[in-house]
Order: C-alpha cells, then structure tokens, then sequence
C-alpha cells in the first residue's frame, strides 16, 4: 500500500461510471463525465472511473486521422482534469505525442488511461507521458488498435528500455493504482503480460477501462480470466465498460457495460446490470479482505440475446434519428420476429407492416401477417404486386434490342428471373417508397443463413436499413419467436402458424407452403454447416468437412443432431450440396453482402467488419479435390 | 561480395517475374511460377523472383484464418524450393511456425520472403527462420498485415535478441541477398530501416518483393525512395511487383507491377510495362557499376488513369465471370464514360445500353443517349418508366393504412419522394430484370463527387455490380472522356453534346438542361471541398475550411480557381452550403455508401476499405461552432 495509501477511516469510496459513450463526441461524452465527477464530489466518492475512449469513443473508423478531432480529444481531457479536484478520476481517451509520429505518417497517438488528481494528470512511475499506455492493441474481428494507435512495445525499443520498465503503477495521493484498458486484461495469446507486470509491484488497487462489445458468452469467460487476475495480483480490480453501440459501418456492435468489482481474492461482489447506463459506488474497507458477499453470475441465454438484439436495434434507430419504421411482412418467421421487435421498441402508430402478395402467396401465409399486424396493433396494409411484375415482364420479355448494323438480341425473363423482379418489386420499388412516404425507414429481415449463401435478392429482401437479425442462424430465429411469445408478450403475439409453417420464400410454384414445401435448405443441417465455415474457431472448408464425413464424424464435428444418411443417400449427393452451398457463400453470397445493410452482430464472426471478406471466387483446395475424387471412386 | 561472388564470367543473369497473382488462389499460382523456374533453368538465369505473396495473394482478408488454406501455401512452397536447383528462386509467401501464436491466438504466421537454391531454404544469416521476415507492417489504408501477421519487432523482444541481429542478408553460393518486402522499403516513418540495417552488410544485390496497389502518382515517389536506397547502399536494387487485381469486399485494387531495376547509382536501368505481366530479363556485369542506360519515366497522367480503370474493370469482370454488361444511360457524362469504357472492353454484342426516360427527360438527352449507342455500335433499348412511376403512385398515394383499433394513416409521395422512386424503377426493376435476361450485369455509374454526398440514390443509380468510376471526381470525369474521344477512339465517340451539356439528374422540372438547370452542386468549387475532406493528407473538416474562408485563402488550400465571392455572396451563404454537403456526406452518404457496390480504387482514399468510415452522424467540433457564431455576428 502506498505511503499516504488507503488507511482512512471509511476506506475508498469507489464509483465506475457505465456510461454511454456517444463515439465521435467528445463533448457530449465530456459533459456527460463533468457531471459524474461533480455528482461524486458531492457524494465524497474517492476515485471516480470512465471507460476506455469514453471522451472520443472507440469503434470510428478513420475519424483519427482528423487533426480537429483530435485537438478536441485533447482539449476535453484537459477540462476533465481540471474538474478533478477533491477526487481522483481516471478515463480513458486518446493521449498524443506531437513530437512523434505513428507509423503511417500521422501524429502519434495511444489509447491512453489517463488518471487526474488536483487538476494534474498522474502517469505511471517512470513512465514518458503522463498516462498509461494501452500495452495490447487488439487487431483481429472487428478491432483495428494498431492501425491507429502507437505500439507499447514498439515505444519501449524507440527509448531503449524494457516493456517492464514502462508497465508500472500510478501513484496517487490515496493509493498505488494498477490501470490497464480492456485487451490488456486478456493476455493470454501475447508474450506479454500488463497484469503481471503491474503486480509486482504490489499495486493497491487495479482498474481495467474497456470499451468492450457484448458477444454471446462473452462475460463469463471474462469473469473468469479476471477474477484469476484479482486473486492472483491480490488487489480489488475494478472493471468498467461503457454501454451503447458503436459500428464499423458494415457492422453494429452493442456494449452491456456489465461493469463489476472483483475483490482481492477474486470474488465479484458488485456488477451493474447490463445495457444500462448508470453507476456502480461501492465502499472498499479493507482491499486485501473480501469486502463484499460473491455475486452469482449466469450463462447467456436467448433472452440476453433478445435483450442485446432489442438493446442494439433502438439505439441505431437513435443515431439514424429514426422514429417509424416499415416491416415486410411475408407471413414467415424472420419478418415475424423482426415485426415483434419493433412492436416491442415502438408505439404501434409508428409501425407499419406491409404485406406485398404476388401470385405465388397462399392465403395461409397472407392470413398469418394479418394475424400478426392484428396481435401487435399497428398499421398495417396489403399492396399486391402482381400488376407491376407483370409490368415488368410485358416491357422486358419479348422486346428486341437492336444495334446499329441491324442485327437484333430478343430478350426474355424466365420463371427464375421473375422470382428475383417479384423481391425487387417488394422491396425497391413498394417498401422504399412507402417507407418515404410513412416518414420512416424499411427494414432488412435476412438471417445469417441466407446472408451466407446468398439465398436473398439484392435491392430485394436484402435492402433495408439495417439487417438486425442477420447474425442469427434460421434455428435461432425459431428460438427468438418462442421467446417473444413466452417471455417478451407473454402471449402468443407471433402466431402459432408462422412458427410452425415451413420456411419458404414462396416465389414460385414449387415453393407452396400448403403442400409443405419451401426452402432448399434444411436449416438443422445447414446452419451448423455454415456455422463451421464462419463462427467456428478453426473456420472450415470443403476439405474439412469432406474428411469428417467420410469419417462418419461429421455430425459430431459440427453439432448436428441429424443423421447426415437420411439426408445424403449417397457421397455424390453429399458433394453435389456441399459444393452447391459453398460457391454461393465465396460467390454470389458474398457479391451479395458487400452491398448488404448494416449487421447487428451478436456473435463471434458477424459479417462484414468482424468476419472480412475479399473476393476470390469459389475455390477449393488440392487436398480437398483428392479426397473427393478418391471418395467418389470408391462409391462407383 | 560474398567469397564465391558474381565473379563468374557472364557476371548475374536475373530475371523479375512481373506474374498476375490470383489472390486466394495457391495452386494456380504456383503453377505460374513453376513454369517460369523451368523456363528460367533453360535460359540460364540465375536469379529469378518472383512478388511478395505471390502464392496466396496479398488482399485476401480473413482468408488467413483457414488451416486448410495455410497448408496449402506451405505445401506449395516446398514445390517451389524442391524445383529450384541450377537457379536461385526468390518468392513471396507465408512462413508458417506451427510451435507459436499470433496474437489472435491463431498460428504463427509470417508475411516472408523465400530464397531456395538447391531445393534448400535460405534463411537471413543467424535468422531463426529460413525465411526473411517482413519487418514493417503497413497498417493504414486498405493494408491490414499486422491483422494477420507477426510483427519483427515483437519477435527480436521474443527472441531477446535485437531487431539488427534479425535483419540480416541471406548468404547464397552466388552472392549475399539483402531480401525485404514492400513497406520494407517505404521506412520514412518507422523507427526500423531494414535496408539501412542490411546495408551495413555490405549486400552483393538488393530486391524488394511487393504487392503494390497502383495508386495515381505512387511509382513516382516510389522511384525516388528506392533509387535513393540504392544508391546509399550502393548495390543493384530490383524491385519486383505483380499485376492482376485483389480487394477487401468494399473496394477493388488494381496491381500494375512496374516492376523494375536499379544499379548501384540510383539509376533505373531497366523496367516492365505497367499493368503486363510477364518476365524482365537482365545481366548485371558488374553490380558496383552503371551497368545499362538509364531509363526516363514520366508522370502519371490521364491516360494512366483510363488504363487503370480499364484494366481494373476487365480484371473484375474475368473474377466474377462476367461476358455481358448492361448500361444505364442518361445522356449524362457518367454513363456515356462509363459505356465507353465498356465498349472498349467488350465486343458490341455483349454490351447493352439502355435510356429509360421518365417525363422528366429532355429529348435532348434521350437523342444523346441514341447518339452514343449508334457510336458505339452495341445493343440499345429505350424502356420508358413512366406507366411503372404511375403504377407505384397510384398504389401509394391515397392509401389508407389502418390498425386493428380502427385508426387510419393516409399516404402519399411527394414530388420528392418520386424521384427517388424514378431512380429505383429504373435500376431495381429495369437494368436487373434486363442484365438477368441479358445474360450479364448492370454497371454502377456513380462518381466519387455523388458518393460523397449521397447525391445518388440507394436501390437505384448507386445499385450495380462495380462502381468503376466512384473513386473520381466529377471534374476528373469530364477529363476521361475527353480522353476517351482523343485518344482512345481518336473520334467523338462521346458526343459532344454529352460533354458540353450542364450535369443534371433530370428526376423533376427543376432539372431540365434545355434551360440549363441542372445538379445542385457547383463542381469546380465542390470537388475540390469535398477532396479536402476525403484525400487530402490532412484530412478537413468544416473547423479548417471555416477558418480559411474567413482568412480568404480558402481558394488556395483547397486549389479551388473559383472565385468564392461569387459564389456566396455572404458568410452566411456559405456556411449553409457547407453545412448541407457535410451532413450529407457523415449522414445519408455515408448510410448510402454502406449499401453501395465495391469502387474501383485508382486513388488514395478511395470509399470502403481504404478510408474506413463510422456512421457516427454529423457532427461539428466546438471551435467551429464558436468560429460560425463569431462570423454570423459579424457579419449582421
């Protein structure tokens, strides 16, 4: 503990500010501090903390490379430590070095932790600037530290001293402080260790400021890898997070805070509930005692997946000032489920759900969306498409493009074709302009199984403002549904009907849900095939797959609960899926995504900034085609 | 010179493989180079080299994250090593550690240069791996190496060795190798030189393997960095760059080679035809001497931009197997340079045009749009969309939603809304149902001018399959087309009357080019505005250019030979026109961007991957609000 350290009285009065951090406002994000630390000052809390980037925010692209921004970055963490007088408050922003530059030419700049005490900003011990320095730049899924922040490492070898050397704690009046931001706290892949370094020199408290996203499961492995931190370190860690969105353009991200206190023996003993603003203070008496009783934490389930999908999708509609929003409604489960989302964020006034039939429709289907738009209230209408897609077709089929030299090209649109103009009709030319007209925005229903293989038509059912179902598999859609009835409206909102009819797209003859037909895809096979290509730690291919199959562990492998025989009588038909899918996900499905609305991830790998994607074309490997030839051989 | 030195008769015959790398694609790749080792051995060369990443590619995004991908690169490396003996080869590709971790926590992976002499891997003197190791990761731009690479510098931390120790040259029975790769050459902001460090070795020869984006003006400066390298080390420099095009989803690179040599005195003494591939032979006599003519280069110019976007749109079109493309044209400057180029590109048979006049057309325009069909002798249709415009407003306008409560909405579209509604129809619903029915695709048309506002429609004329002129400015547009006519086709292919006609989108009364109305934006003054936000190094916002038009040296910043005066008559006047482009360009067009097709990058910052962007809103910094306000009262 430190000289003057924590001995009096009433202990440390600590309070982690969860705020939502608005990215790219600095003043906004710097009013909404000043009033925390004056609220504490008054409330006689000792250290005040902020979350990482909490002045500029995290996720915004290249707004860094703007020197007006920085310079206001710079200009709101000097108001901050100014107003820190009687307390000491520790926030997260950008710390610059106009002395130097980053590897790219531009001003050096660090995700910084600054700590301020008596309107000066404390740095480590030793350390060359007056604030930490984040050690670990993460730059894999959908975070690019290093593309504009100054390495730890790279500084150390620049001053010709040890990483350790610049890794020491802050002094303050009160205490001996440990702070690192958010990846730092997870050094398991990197060869160095921020938390152990910090540790040795017996810190009295630790803090991690992060600006982390919520990711399905994501907390309880943090409460792990944390906790044995605390205890290890044998000092409180206090862990705070700030909540809102924050996107990459292709990609939304929601953070739940989830901010808490892991005493010295690594027990949490206070948390904030997650996606809410607010603060967390908790008296700490003694910091090497366990000061409080352990709170129990639970696993993820689909109401936190809800929570977080409901969460991220009202706060886009903020961003976007958006107000009423337009749902297609086919009768099916995805536009269901997206429709009950709204329903739940919006007065029903501000909800106008639209069924579009053509004259592949049943009445079973267009039956169930009015059963829907009757449950949940709003408004609702019926605008057939048949007349404009016969339209289309009459001014395209039949007519003969003619050249100079008078040679001529009949055109014509195939039954294919005209599946494609019926969802470009919906979408495009109805839905676009009745969102114009309601005042609002159309929404983009697609599921992570048709964005992966591109089973959606461009400015079709793919345009929209926002896809934010698009990181959940078909299966997971189904779980939302009865979640929604059971949990959300505690009633059947989300007719029976639509939960139980078999997903098709009806634009064709052969899609007829009355006969029971629909989709190409079996979603309890597929959405684990896809799964594996996309969301699973060692991201499969053909070669892969082929191999587990001809293994007979496929099933297993991939967490299908299907026998793979049933489906497949034969290898060659087995082939002819496997490769029939896979060329769409690097083909068409891809060409389909680049131009596809913003994804509300939920998950590891959502695509668009998190899973990156070039294209290549589909593509297979030698060793794929050899097992495949082989294979194929042995069946003949 | 190493002790069995370049001391035999004929002295170094070298040759540099200027290959098209299929990014993503090893086999095919390593076929390549295969043949061109066997090739190599009968014509006695010595050395030949070939890119960096010239087996996987270099812009293939998370394609990294595949095992089996991986393998295949390392396997195909060894073919590469095993087929080199009598020949020295030189080649790009990952240098894999399966006993270590990334970062991510995925395999050690490295961004390497191979050099296989006697079916054996040469690795850096006293290196812990027989490959050289890039030492500087660019991480900027559309570059994302230290995403999936092991960075040098965090090795020699590693390895508790020095970043000297590790950049060291590679001993051949020939000579001594100073081997580094691209950004390895470009070390002006970085505290690491590699050739400095290998040039206090006194190298025999120097070669940089690259993947090199063709970027407007970049060989230029290249060629001053790397004749300077050469001669500070006073060895021959050979720079090796492929061809072909690669992309990250959003935004598609073209590779134009330029491979080429310098001698020991800086001097370029041999070089490749841009955007060819194919092999540059040479025999160094003596490396310490001028050993050839110097060789004069120029300055980029418009011709090297068309060859480019040529190049880079036939590169696109063989990726995505494209024969058929279908044009939208207005008898505007865009799509008239856009079907140009395509002309230029496909025989008349596989091109079709298509005018799609609403009432809003001049006939001035649709006899243009004729005009430039019969020019370019291809297919042409003219598909009016006026029944459909009047089909979807009578749909719309005048219906009633309702709720289940008995509450009613009327709705209607506005003269506004309908050109939106124009603009889809004619994409949308026209130019996909024809580019399906045609075999082929439809283009994009937008230029960067319209991308950066959103002067574009989503769903409609920003719909397409590649948006091949979006990474130029208006201004730059007018300029290819007269170069079109000039040089490409040496005739008015684009006729006159296109060129010469105010630009207008024509979508209401307002618009109409027979009274010489036309879009809202004054070119001259707003491509230059909105270049400043975009590309310029440091990069504008309203602060700056507010700051400078009250210094009155706006004009000059931005390189603006309008006279602003006349163009706002007032403080007022302008700060209105600033603040109605700046919104869009952080609000709708940036919403819009999101949603559009990938853009042909020919310079630095083009949308997408090159200058990430957040959707963020728009936003003003405080010292512009008090800068406005101070202004505004002065001037009352």
């Amino acid at each position: 503990m430190g000289k003057q350290g924590m001995n009096r009285e009433a202990g440390l009065r600590v309070r982690l500010v969860q705020m939502e951090v608005l990215p790219g406002r600095p003043a906004e994000n710097t009013a909404t501090i000043l009033h925390g630390i004056r609220e504490a000052i008054a409330e006689r809390v000792d250290l005040i903390a902020f979350p990482e980037m909490a002045i500029p925010g995290y996720l915004i692209a290249d707004e860094w490379e703007r020197d007006a921004f920085v310079r206001e970055c710079e200009a709101c963490a000097n108001e901050i430590r100014d107003a820190s007088r009687g307390i000491i408050t520790v926030f997260g922003s950008v710390g610059v070095d106009h002395s130097r530059r980053n590897e790219d030419g531009r001003v050096r700049k660090y995700n910084a932790l600054f700590v301020a005490e008596e309107a000066t900003f404390k740095g480590p011990e030793r350390g060359p600037y007056p604030f930490v320095i984040k050690s670990l730049l993460p730059n894999y899924r959908e975070f690019d530290d290093s593309r504009h922040f100054f390495d730890l490492r790279k500084l150390a070898l620049e001053e010709q001293r040890t990483v350790a050397d610049l890794v020491t704690p802050v002094r303050t009046s009160h205490f001996r402080l440990g702070g690192v931001l958010c990846e730092d706290g997870w050094d398991m892949d990197y060869n160095v260790s921020p938390l152990s370094l910090l540790g040795a020199h017996n810190p009295d408290l630790c803090i991690n400021i992060s600006a982390s996203p919520y990711t399905l499961n994501k907390n309880n492995k943090r409460n792990r890898v944390f906790s044995n931190q605390a205890s290890q370190i044998g000092a409180p860690l206090l862990y705070v997070n700030n909540t809102g969105i924050q996107n990459n353009g292709k990609t939304v991200f929601t953070f739940d805070g989830a901010s808490c206190v892991y005493d010295a023996h690594g027990h949490v003993v206070a948390h904030q509930t997650p996606f809410e603003a607010g603060a967390l203070t908790l008296d700490i008496p003694d910091p090497k005692a366990t000061f409080g009783n352990p709170v129990p934490l639970k696993e993820d389930t689909i109401a936190d997946v809800y929570k977080a999908l409901r969460y991220g999708t009202q706060k886009f509609m903020d961003l976007c000032h958006i107000q009423r929003v337009v749902v297609g409604i086919s009768g099916g489960i995805d536009s269901a489920v997206v429709a009950a989302m709204y329903a739940d964020i919006l007065p029903p006034e501000d909800l106008l759900l639209v069924n579009m039939p053509s004259r592949y429709n049943s009445n079973t289907t267009i039956s169930l969306a009015q059963k829907l738009a009757d449950n949940l209230g709003c408004f609702c209408l019926n605008v057939p498409i048949e007349d404009s897609v016969q339209l289309t077709k009459s001014q395209i089929s039949g007519t003969v493009a003619t050249r100079n030299d008078g040679s001529t090209l009949p055109l014509n649109l195939t039954p294919f074709m005209l599946e494609n103009v019926q969802a470009r009709d919906r979408s495009s030319r109805i839905l676009a302009a009745l969102a114009s007209a309601f005042d609002g925005v159309f929404t983009c229903n697609a599921n992570k199984s048709e964005a992966t293989v591109g089973y959606t038509t461009l400015y079709g059912d793919l345009g929209g403002y926002l896809a934010n179902i698009a990181d959940l598999w078909k299966s997971e859609v189904f779980a939302l549904a009865e979640h929604c009835n059971t949990s959300v409206f505690s009633r059947e909102m989300i007719p029976r009907g639509i939960i139980e009819l078999p997903p098709s797209a009806e634009l064709n003859a052969n899609q007829n849900v009355d006969e029971g037909k629909g989709d190409p895809l079996h979603y309890p096979y597929h959405d684990r095939l896809f799964s594996s290509w996309v969301e699973s730690w060692h991201r499969t291919t053909p070669e892969e797959i082929l191999e587990w199959y001809l293994d007979h562990e496929l099933e297993e492998k991939i967490g299908c609960s299907e026998n793979l025989s049933t489906l497949f009588p034969t290898t060659d038909d087995f082939v002819k899926d496997l490769e029939r899918w896979w060329n769409l996900y690097q083909g068409m499905g891809l060409a389909k995504r680049i131009q596809a609305p913003p994804v509300l991830a939920i998950k590891r790998r959502a695509f668009g900034f998190d899973h990156r994607e070039s294209q290549l074309g589909p593509r297979y490997t030698r060793r794929y085609k050899a097992l495949k030839q082989s294979a194929l051989r042995n069946e003949e």
